[in-house]
């Protein structure tokens, strides 16, 4: 299955060594962004993957594909528009210390004055199997938001798999009402077959109400259940991370047709606090591409995901051969 | 409340990555010093500050000077006197190895050759409501005692307020008799009006006694109080380090004219096991310029100090909206 | 003289060692600016400085400040507008590779939102005796351009001396036709009394003549005493680059009430290929400030100006000592 | 026109800042090899390259191909076997102190192990127009000679274009007796149409005599021209390194249908004094590619090879608008 | 005690911070080695050390000569033989994620190629006491085989202790079979003092037996006294490694003439997950060569290797001073 | 011959990239010295070489000690006294920048604290024949003098070859006037054999004058033979350093039973800008130790005096290898 991901290229830039930005004059430079992190995830479990974007035409841009393509993605449907990589610094965490992020400009970026007709949409879902639509682009700019609609409506009609998730983030959306957004989420959520989300989501967001009658994890189902009916979704997945004795840990859930699956947990140790989400996306994206039963992906996509908080950036390059090994093997840590 | 202090400015060299000195031969250059830890911090809660101090008048000197202007502290008062600065070398510890701390020559450097007559304390005091006085110039040399005494004196008879806090290394006492200290200390104490300490420091320091027929807090406050009121302290402050199941704790303690205050204990997570008494100290000098209640006094300051042992080098470089946030939301890791 | 800048605080991201963006993920981290380099380099030759602008109220904005108070400039009238720093890379040329530098986006930087409203342009006024105004507000924004007319208005009604450099970039001015600029320049210029630019200024961007009937020396000191007289300019600077035996010469001129003046050529050996420019024009100011013969003030500058291009970054950090150095003891190449 | 190439991919190990190996402990890692260095610049050209190799099958192999993915080469043909990538650490030299290469063992890699029968050539050849066979095939093992006939026999039979250079390293030949070499060189000439080579190629390694009489360039023009006959060359091409005042030039030839052709010599100036070959060789092959006049081909091509050695590393990075930029505007240092 | 070893120096290249191959061009070039990291420990422990090896006669063999120098290690008994040092990448683990190392060649590394007769034995055992003989020589090479078993036959004769560890690993012996390689243990044992392993070696590898009679710490013991008898095996020592709660722990055993002795477990801290072995052989041998008691010698050696592994690579670079710090003062963890 | 040295162990600290203090809080950390400059270099040319000197017992003082012997020395007669090394900084210089050194504290270092009882010069003498006493010694303290004349002494005594340099620095006597050091050089020259230094040693420091009816080259002839005379010296060198064409040249003298020898003067091309004189002085010695004839000692010399600025660092590394090499073949800029 060839999968695919429509989103933006960000620049994040880190100093070293959990040092503060006041600290220090040294960054590292990664490129990342919710379709490039699941789709280097996927190509490193050995799927056929490609990114559909815009970047600047110059030497950023360049070097931005040249690490995408060294990611394992094709760079084959990446074009170029606007002058501006949307970027973001993050001080690394430690401790009782939140890692934090600052945000430079994302509205100008090259994703972000990009509106449908700037891509090749029609040509790149000939080439494409399944769709990412990060749900970021319903919340950057009206262009964004148009190419997304006009993406997941010819991938649609073509009988493509479409894949999204919510992604909302409360500060990109400081000047977007609820409504409005609620809006936006009602107009993609019928073209879609997974979807990634949490019960907020579903609550806050598309403004649907828990069944109170029930405990709390029959309301979570129950509340699922009814999302998924109502817009004819496939699978809708996510993750729980849960607290113990100053422990977290993490365990992913997935509906399907053969109900409702959630992975034991496991801890969460923080290498880089930011990239379990997508880690876990991707595990459940190569299930599904693999068609594996439910219990085996919810073990490995959230095995994957905290595998995810061990590597430093945010992106997940984690092979299977590693996410086996933890799995059959959690006590070695040692390999030689 | 325009904040100062006197005190030296030191350079701290430290291996990357926990590294020891013989396997490596890079360095992170830092200056600090507990006048510099203190009022960086203060000057990142939005105080206005300066520090008294001399400096080599060489490329060295100047490069201290821009590092402390750099932290937010004014360098109108410094001065240049004597050609070294004093060094110290941090191989930074992990897990059971202790972080190690090497000192070069410090009886030399500028601010150790630097007697009253090499400050211009009058002008100085002029422009500070309270200044801190570090209890290392009474260990150092017989200048940086002798200008001590002169600042302590002057400040104090116009009205200054005057902080100080004992700061006894045994390290660099090794040729300075008990007797010899207890009188340098009987000296400056009434002077002064806010003194950072512990009990062992009244104990052993000033040769207090406990009255033993006390449980072991009924001691410490009959003794705390004792010391105030012999030398008519304002307020009293200082941490305790507590360790529970292979943890370690934090909580800070403030005697003042309302009582005795204690904090609730924090988990101490180390990246760098240097600096939770200055983050500490400036919480509290903190709560006195802004006149706060003990409770939330205690509860910053503490809250300050175990995110200093979150910052790599000594000095704690926290706003007020970071310590405020983890006192709010302690769970929260990642701000975006 | 107190010495104050308006101008850009701009983020320059640079690899080590000569590499390309595509060659390294490491980056160096910079604050520059025209305003900056120059302000920077005067508080090494011992001035009062400080800079009026705008930052982000953000982590980055805080991390810019700190650097800009190390550089010895004072932060006091630094305001906070906008959410974006205004950044390029560059990428350093060797031999005949050119050092290639990218912008990020600049429009929408906190300084370029920043309109005159959102400076305390009297206050600002009452602590300074001249102000440099850089070039590049003119070309930038709509908000850029009534800034700094407004502060040019003030400044010249209170009596305060106005500097002004061109600083014309065609990458900046795309979609501003050269009549629309000549128009900024001209409303500007007879607020300005010391102006730093070129021939091709006067000529492309006032549309000024040369006398073609003369030798090409006497064309420009004609066409400079003709712009100064309309403008009624006081000090009229900037610098030739010229080449011999694959060599390049840096030679500053000046034009001034005492006629004009050129310095001895000196030849341009570049760490950086950026900042000779602002390098020659601290030199300049520092003779206005100090009221030196002309001569006097070439020499050091253009000197400065060289010694600039041995510095990484563009903020010269020469102090007066380093450049009476260089000029007293050319061939001295290590100092110990 | 799609370009290819049969070679081996080594791991570079480079000291920073012109250290040598006793002096630290830190390197940088990069691939490199003939045919990546030539396939990652005509890929930065714009054509469409892939390799054809073996790499481990460890994470060492998927990190040399994501290296060589990110260079814009294709690893569709890069196939696993052995256990080991052949590498060489590079001292490199400063003024009078030359660059010294020492290698790891070679013998034993990965591409050293080998043989035909360990390729897809089949499949291969029929996705590429021309391809590249580095002559250190011919010299390291029985087995790349074998592969290298292999592919020279079968792409000659399917009416590629193959382009061979000779490559001849003493170091790597200490074993193999010149007529032994002889009878390689010989046995893949005919199979050839393009060649890369040097004057000493042909009178040492294939034994052809100069004709004494003629004066050395005509001797050089004779030989080359009996050599193109002899094999039925279609293209010959190489490089001359000049000296003049202690400074070094570079001017590439180039014989063809349409005769002789020599660049004008650009001086060469070096950041890593290894490259320039293999960029030379880009450029001409972009020339045949696009069917240029051999007079812009060896002029790009030249200042191709020039620009190669102001990069670090062996791999020529250059777009077609850095080389063209360079031609056009060769005292321009500062793009902005 | 003069204590020398026969083994192979290595290389370690391992990435900064944790990050992984892919992430990564920077590398941290150390070497290493059983006899390198326990010889190194001992020099730091105050004893005279040297090692017998060969190293290729290039600028790599120097570096790798100069590195065992600094760590206190006489080279005057290393060679120049081959022309290759056996490497492995270290890919450090975080959590959950293991360290893994991937190795390049080792068979044809200098030490690989080196057999008996390429080493002056009796010249260097003229001037050693106790000779620490690497297993993993009996797993490499013919050579290597040959060299250790000359060396343990010529030592024994002439009344040298000969300390052996088994050092088995699966993957240097894929080619060599179970009963192959019991023929090599068992060919060497009988000129063997002290060895270090494991009941996993006596089953696995000698093929023992034990008494499943008894309860498993009684079956080790059994096991371990018949190993001593058959062998006239002085000390046999090693150590466990056991889980609880999450955490790790070490505790060393020692078999002496004295009994049994075993070490109160620590806890394990990893910076390094590579070394604990090689810091508690370091720690008995110095026992052994001081004649502690067993109580001591376990005490201390777990101490060591807990260390150890706080300790960035392979090498256990612990003083005397810094062991018996943590033996008495564990719960220090800044000294200054 | 066994070669040895008295002398200072310092530390220099320099920032990378040519970047000065203020700009970075990187530092490399390397111990140098004359004595540990020469010898190291003596050592890598294969003379068996050992330093004499004291370091603090502390873990920098370990490490210095560990630098030494990578550096090929043998650290038995390095004593542990006081608690500090003399350090400095180096901002590496380019073009017209001059490299600046900034000294810390150098009297109070181990060094300068040490006086003759300190040392164990009896038993050090008996396993060496030449021992280098470096100038410095004799500017430093009182008990540096005392030291080096109590060693020359001894060793003039025992017949050991003793070799001087003047290294007279004016930073380093500011407090000793001309007479005083003029009395200490006269005290120690009758002991020495070989003796470094220039002209202007000869007339400035020991106050000798020049014939100034001699046209200059003899003058100086005539001042070497009359000094050489008067002290009984053997061997009298030290290098020119002239300027051409903006151009530097290095080339060395030699006076000895066998007359004048000057060599060929050699482009000096800097790296670094310190060390050439260490570098031409072991080249020297090596001459001397294996009794070379003069043309060929000051070829080499100048050689490996002009390889040294072509090294980071203070410490020549070259091998007699590299130095041959540039000798025969000054063109060839890589070898591979």
């Amino acid at each position: 299955m060839r999968i695919s991901a429509f989103g933006e290229i960000m620049m994040r830039l880190t100093p070293p060594e959990y040092l503060m930005l006041e600290q220090t004059k040294d960054l590292r430079m990664d490129f990342t962004g919710t379709g490039v992190n699941i789709l280097s995830n996927l190509s490193h479990f050995g799927c056929e993957t490609s990114l559909i974007t815009n970047l600047p035409d110059n030497r950023l841009g360049e070097a931005a594909k040249a690490s995408v393509r060294q990611l394992g993605i094709s760079d084959k449907w990446i074009g170029q528009e606007g002058n501006h990589i949307g970027s973001y610094f993050a001080e690394m965490g430690y401790g009782p210390r939140p890692t934090q992020v600052t945000y430079q400009n994302r509205h100008s970026s090259s994703f972000g004055v990009s509106s449908a007709s700037h891509y090749a949409f029609d040509d790149f879902l000939k080439e494409t199997d399944l769709v990412h639509i990060c749900g970021i682009s319903l919340s950057l700019t009206d262009e964004t938001r148009a190419a997304a609609f006009a993406l997941a409506e010819k991938a649609h009609k073509q009988g493509k798999k479409i894949c999204f998730d919510f992604n909302f983030r409360p500060s990109l959306n400081k000047n977007n009402e609820a409504a409005f957004m609620r809006e936006q989420y009602e107009r993609i959520l019928p073209y879609c077959d997974i979807v990634f989300g949490s019960q907020r989501d579903l609550t806050d967001l598309l403004n649907m109400r828990v069944d109170e009658a029930l405990d709390s994890a029959e309301q979570f189902k129950k509340l699922a259940e009814d999302f998924m009916a109502k817009y004819e979704i496939e699978q809708f997945a996510g993750t729980f991370r849960t607290r113990q004795d100053d422990k977290y840990y993490l365990s992913g859930f997935l509906f399907s047709e053969k109900g409702y699956e959630l992975a034991e947990p496991r801890e969460i140790i923080n290498l880089d606090r930011i990239g379990a989400g997508d880690g876990y996306a991707a595990g459940v994206l190569l299930g599904y591409a693999e068609n594996w039963q439910p219990a085996k992906t919810v073990a490995f996509a959230t095995a994957n995901g905290v595998l995810a908080h061990t590597i430093q950036g945010d992106v997940p390059l984690t092979t299977r051969k590693q996410v086996e090994h933890i799995m059959e093997h959690p006590t070695v840590d040692l390999i030689r």
